[in-house]
């Protein structure tokens, strides 16, 4: 409430805690707050996407004492592995990604944690979703840090049956007055 | 030693535990590792740049109590901010990247401890000794999760003075036999 920044079209910009600079403590509270929200739930494996996804899902795996898996947006020459690829279009890059993980990192044994910083129109969720399915593996859950609850992410993936937490929903948020309200969880 | 594989060209495959897949037992223990290796150290802030260096950083972070910052690699329509940018070629992409991290996130009162997964030319670690340099900050020290001992940037980096301190330090990769040997560090 205090560090965001509003930006016009509805771009939150968080850059000072979650994006580019990490608040080890705020990462460290929001782990805590998806482990005790996911508390009872089998999870053999967190699954995240780089860049912004990775410190949140270290935290987690760091007090859940599994593994993660960051999914990747672009191919190097070190991926021989065979894949899983999904694709997702990201309305901050204004372009359209392929995302994969490579197939030896997901099995059908495995219960996965989908985690993200954001959760906005679902596009990056969808497509991690669409590998955990590929890899024939059980979803847990999909814990997020920030869902902008004014877009229709959050209630397309609550629709389709899937348990999700997200640490904070924005209702609203105003660029003139740089005040932003949240939904309140209870 | 077991779960790297030697691919042709040098290059050493950490996918399993460390570039893809994050093993968070091992990133605890590299982590640790360092907190160790720079006790005593002043550190304001660790800086790393995305995607493989955050976990590493995150764990660090958690550890030694201060913030960290991930340099960007390519600007986004967020990044409104003044930057302090660098360039970097990536021998696995095999093009040159464009480093940066917004100015509010670095300032000369910081003690900066530059932390990444690997080590080989040392044109990442250059690229964030820039910025770090650009920002009128002090450089506290470089940490390494796994150095090419048998590639010129230790080297380089050690003989310009500045305090380098590798997990792992690799003397030298047979791709046939898929065995690797390391520097004794004692």
């Amino acid at each position: 409430m205090r560090d965001g920044v509003i930006l016009p079209g509805n771009v939150l910009k968080v850059d000072s805690f979650l994006n580019h600079q990490v608040d080890i403590e705020a990462m460290r509270f929001m782990a805590q707050e998806l482990q005790r929200r996911f508390e009872g739930v089998k999870v053999t494996k967190i699954l995240t996407i780089e860049a912004s996804g990775i410190a949140i899902a270290t935290m987690l795996a760091h007090y859940l004492h599994v593994p993660f898996v960051f999914a990747k947006k672009c191919l190097t020459i070190n991926s021989i592995d065979d894949k899983y690829v999904s694709h997702a279009f990201s309305f901050t890059e204004n372009r359209r990604h392929s995302v994969y993980v490579s197939k030896p990192y997901l099995s059908p044994a495995d219960h996965v944690l989908v985690v993200d910083d954001f959760l906005a129109e679902s596009e990056a969720t969808h497509a991690l979703i669409d590998i955990v399915r590929q890899a024939g593996a059980t979803l847990a859950g999909i814990g997020i840090a920030i869902e902008k609850g004014y877009q229709k992410g959050g209630r397309l993936l609550r629709d389709e049956g899937y348990h999700v937490e997200s640490i904070a929903i924005i209702k609203e948020m105003d660029v003139k007055t740089q005040t932003i309200r949240f939904v309140d969880q209870g």
